[in-house]
């Protein structure tokens, strides 16, 4: 037997191995013994998790500088982790993808249930937006871009590094453009019969939300001949979906004036521009005032952003999805329709359900809930890492 | 004032009367006075509610001979329950379906998410299917029946008695027609591009299970080219749909007879019976079989019957699924998918979903959880009966 070319990390004698042996694809700094040999291992080296009995557990990438020391990428006998493991990877991915949709616009690799733990990858034809949010994929940048383009066949490769994640692992924040040329204007993408403008450079995150993807589909079906409220839009996710499904009129709320003008453009490729209005507002202040004036929507949709991103500021969350739900119900239409997202980890499916019937209930109103929505399934989980389901859309009746 | 038509319960004084005051719709025999009085009420009277103080809650629909003595019907000042009351509740649960189906194929009342508490109503183009499973409801009968008819136009109206419920409210199980003529062959019912054979008389519940609409769907996505297994098949609701979608074969197996054969009709109808072959079998015997002969398939959907349809048949229950994984996972191909269903009120998303995890691990695979579905739209669920959450469709790639 040859010397296995990798580093070592060990867990200590109390960790118990049987969640790695499972699939439980993270190993916490508290749970293996660094010695200085461990401690000395360059962020993102290639390392053998053994048990502490020596038993290879996996290979990892490492990362000493990380709460999260280890991230599982294969079995022990896998690798070695270069480019052709890689194909393979994007392989399995891609495949998954090309079944479901019938265009390449697609998140193509969804970290952890992707097998490639802490990297996030957002297609939009021939251009690819990465997001190496763990030092071992940082490192291999190389390698993952070579076989990206090799396995998909884009020509533009963006790097996009303002993961929350990256901070965590101690990297930096500079964005890149590893392949090709970075597109010089927002990219048209067509989702649900919509057409969104993609700011793939000075957006946020990658500069579309797929995972939203078939709860604006759900949206749309509630939304012919309606006159829609769309809060918290960013460029119109919901709000052009219900556009192009019929929708009457269709407001959008957002903070950002460079969101609302991407909803704007994509209604004018779309030439609905006359049923769009935007107000460029703090979501509360909008919604108290479109209350205090007596307006009605048949749909209501409030998408914010992460209002319990962590434990932490999980009951101060559940208090501002109260308030949205409480803020947001009296402008919904007799038998209209409200839906309310939450995209926060912390807040799950039963807590963020509670906050909003408080809400919709001292607005005195009463619901149904029609359908729970989810991430799209190009935003496939990792069951045994439950807290990969972040994202919930309740559609109510009112 | 004029005095209440209508005899009244009460709560016991130990008996908060918030929940009703936020919705909940049940009154438990052992939270209401039961005086001379209101044990000598008949099945099905109703009855204003009121709390230890004599402060009006809410009509409801009574039954002595039920551990439910009462269902909210409405509001104190609602009412009274006839004919007209019917045909708004009516009106309000068919403009969501108008809404969400292109064609009236639909359960169109859930019960009391619908505001008619123990009503299951399917509707079959111009046949409706009643299930009146609480006492009022089957009191109320010709008032329900006239407004159905007046709302919907159907010209027929079919009573099916054999839902779980009207033996727990002391009701007969006979079945009856109500409205027109009762149709005398399986009528054809199109869903996600397939057509299903829906036995209005003689079939399982109200003949078709629409709640799996959106997982037919959500399946069919997977099924393009591929060989498909579907176990426990009933009339084919996952095997035609996948049909519809250009599955190359596919494979039914159930315990039934006759539901085998109206999977073939249906594919008859659609010009694909070469497609389809069905196996009348025991479907845990045939999965072990198949599994012996290491036969593979690109999709395996496994849609049992509940096995957890109480609290004391929740750990067998969850046993049986788990055996339902570790034996249909050696049959799915790499990288193909496994769909895992539970329409078991005991077994809630994360013990069923465990339970799938712990047979696939058994079978010596790993999986992305990709989808998890529940049934579809026209079947709202009432939040404060969380309960009413039953079906859990788990879409794996193995």
């Amino acid at each position: 037997m040859t010397p296995s070319p990798f580093p070592v990390i060990r867990l200590k004698p109390k960790t118990k191995p049987q969640a790695i042996r499972r699939g439980y694809p993270w190993v916490f700094a508290n749970e293996v013994v660094t010695d200085r040999r461990t401690r000395s291992l360059e962020p993102g080296s290639i390392a053998i998790l053994e048990d502490a009995e020596r038993a290879p557990l996996a290979i990892v990438g490492v990362n000493p500088d990380s709460k999260i020391i280890g991230r599982v990428l294969d079995a022990p006998d896998g690798g070695p982790i270069d480019q052709a493991w890689f194909v393979q990877r994007f392989r399995k991915a891609l495949s998954l993808r090309e079944r479901l949709f019938p265009t390449p616009f697609y998140r193509l690799i969804h970290a952890e249930a992707d097998g490639l733990p802490g990297v996030i990858i957002d297609r939009f034809g021939d251009i690819a937006v990465v997001q190496p949010n763990a030092a071992w994929a940082d490192r291999l940048l190389p390698e993952m871009t070579a076989a990206l383009a090799e396995v998909t066949g884009v020509t533009t490769i963006l790097k996009n590094s303002g993961g929350r994640g990256r901070s965590l692992e101690g990297l930096d924040d500079a964005d890149a453009t590893l392949l090709g040329d970075a597109p010089t204007a927002p990219i048209p993408v067509e989702m649900n019969g919509a057409i969104y403008m993609a700011d793939l450079i000075g957006g946020q995150k990658t500069g579309l939300f797929y995972d939203q993807r078939p709860n604006h589909a759900f949206a749309a079906r509630l939304a012919h001949g309606a006159r829609v409220l769309d809060v918290f839009s960013h460029v119109g996710g919901f709000g052009l979906a219900a556009l192009a499904a019929g929708a009457t009129q269709v407001h959008c709320i957002d903070g950002s004036e460079s969101a609302l003008d991407l909803a704007r453009a994509g209604a004018g490729r779309m030439n609905m521009d006359a049923a769009l209005t935007t107000q460029r507002a703090d979501a509360f202040a909008a919604l108290a005032e479109l209350g205090d004036a007596a307006e009605r929507f048949d749909v209501v949709v409030c998408d914010p952003p992460a209002f319990a991103p962590s434990q932490k500021a999980r009951e101060a969350g559940l208090r501002a999805y109260e308030r949205v739900a409480r803020l947001a119900a009296p402008l919904v239409s007799e038998d209209g329709y409200l839906v309310l997202c939450s995209c926060s980890h912390a807040a799950d499916l039963s807590a963020f359900t509670g906050a909003c019937l408080r809400g919709i209930g001292r607005a005195g109103r009463r619901a149904q809930l029609i359908h729970t929505g989810q991430a799209g399934p190009d935003h496939p989980l990792l069951p045994q890492l439950a807290e990969s389901g972040y994202l919930k859309a309740l559609f109510f009746r009112l």
